[in-house]
């Protein structure tokens, strides 16, 4: 038995990658950091690793995340710019005995002396995008875009070993350091190799106050199946944040347990994630919200598939 | 009714002071980030603001979070350098609608547009506490220093409005940029108005690992008496880090909650702690752990008062 979760249709081809080894028992560290560092090297994908949007001040901060649900290490890397895998950065941290969450310069201190793969992470693209955002923003104040999409994994090997991680450039035009949900473990990621992972992606600020990766995979451990447990951690947190708040930002969530169960669970419409295992080759779902507030979800169809993509590789051009 | 518990024997100033403005029906909000002031504002206390140990490149870095307990408005920084109090810089974070968590060069910009008062946070004793460690270990690898004072606190007003806070200059010889629990929700803090708050301080590493904060108000969500929430959140989560990683690192949760009803759990002996109330004048408390895993305490005395201040002020001198 081995599966693997994450969220958005851009985790396709890095889950593809990922079953592969996962099918010859390769090992769930090593299957979930080739599935991440395929969605960080593929430059059309634009909230994640290279080709990320960048900040107010035009610089693309990078945040990820590792956790493994055997022992519980964690490596996590916030606002930290020019080197192009993070997530290679974030596994690497977790083996460390101390010092595990490194942000901004000092992030990039330790990358250089590990001898982690500088790269310039503004692409050409996202230099387009931030242009035409200053132009189509000229009379106003600049303000984070609504985007932040996420690249949130969970992943079961055959030996029982589960991790989660996360990736990405975070909210586009955010100010220089911010870091969202993503590298805090509780609210991005949490896996217990006992119980079983959950991760997100959305509006990180909100993410954050819920803890809802923890709480997901605490229902689990109460006996709950991932559908459930992502449905009531996700659905109590958006009706509590209304209720406070007035309103709650964008929330969508993944989970999967020990037995290669899972669920998902999301505020928003068309919410896509990535579902593979044993027997499930990697799949498209597109999460739904319905009237009661449960997530329904159908695979997505090929036009969609198609429209994705060519959304994404559309020739682009300065305003 | 309101009430204040906060972690460490230094923090006794600060809720002093703050239990003066909540005697006069003064607000959660400020009443906590005056007793957070003074303690950053004490160069004797060489965990917190200025005064603070340095990190291996004799800087000092600064981690804070703050929380309402009402809108759930959080504001987070780390590794901060050379502001004079973090804590509000974090409060003023808490009021943006977006980049709420900053990091780093991103904070100090923050923190320079919004004009927060510069100070070189690296006080003469800091100085010969780095000289005297690289003496020390002068044929050995430099390694984090174990001490991890944290001051932590929870508030509860006349008006039934609660905060939660943090502050700290992290680990002594800590790799720059590390950020510790506690500018993370969850781990270091978290607050809810109509149940309560809980806050952190320890091996910011293993606290992060189990959301520690969080948990423990969630088991008060579920009608649990905070001395019991605390104590299961900690024991539990502590026997858990045991198993997977033959240890855990020092663990010490103070919660109370919107009735002002309060408690703490430690897995260290000699855990101190500050508590005010409107029945009760601002005392320190010493925790400790029986053999069966429960804390209890007992009030500090005059002995012991007097030590503690005569350790930390005593003369320094270069080796």
């Amino acid at each position: 038995m081995w599966g693997m979760i994450a969220t958005w249709r851009m985790a396709l081809e890095g889950v593809s990658e990922a079953a592969e080894l996962l099918e010859k028992e390769g090992n769930a560290s090593d299957a979930i950091v080739r599935a991440i560092c395929a969605v960080e090297d593929f430059e059309y994908y634009k909230s994640v690793g290279y080709g990320g949007l960048p900040n107010e001040e035009m610089e693309v901060e990078l945040d990820a995340g590792y956790m493994d649900g055997d022992t519980f290490d964690i490596g996590c890397v916030g606002a930290i710019k020019d080197y192009a895998n993070p997530i290679l950065i974030a596994r690497a941290l977790s083996k460390e005995r101390v010092n595990n969450f490194l942000v901004g310069a000092g992030a990039e201190k330790y990358a250089h002396r590990h001898g982690f793969v500088r790269k310039n992470m503004l692409s050409e693209r996202a230099k387009i995008h931030y242009h035409n955002r200053i132009v189509e923003n000229r009379d106003q104040e600049l303000k984070p875009y609504a985007g932040h999409d996420t690249v949130g994994m969970v992943c079961l090997d055959t030996q029982g070993h589960m991790t989660a991680a996360t990736s990405t450039s975070g909210l586009f035009m955010k100010h220089a350091g911010r870091v969202g949900d993503s590298p805090v473990l509780g609210a991005g990621f949490y896996v217990d190799s006992q119980v079983g992972g959950a991760s997100a992606t959305g509006f990180g600020e909100d993410v954050m106050k819920g803890c809802v990766s923890y709480e997901i995979v605490r229902l689990m451990k109460e006996g709950m199946h991932p559908q459930k447990a992502c449905d009531q951690a996700v659905q109590t947190f958006d009706r509590e944040l209304r209720r406070r708040r007035g309103k709650a930002g964008d929330m969508s969530l993944i989970a999967m347990n020990q037995k290669g169960e899972w669920g998902v669970s999301t505020n928003i419409d068309n919410f896509s994630f990535v579902v593979a295992g044993e027997k499930q080759k990697p799949t498209v779902y597109l999460a739904k919200k319905d009237e009661a507030g449960n997530s329904y979800f159908e695979e997505a169809d090929e036009a969609w598939m198609e429209e994705y993509m060519r959304v994404r590789t559309a020739p682009l051009a300065y305003k």
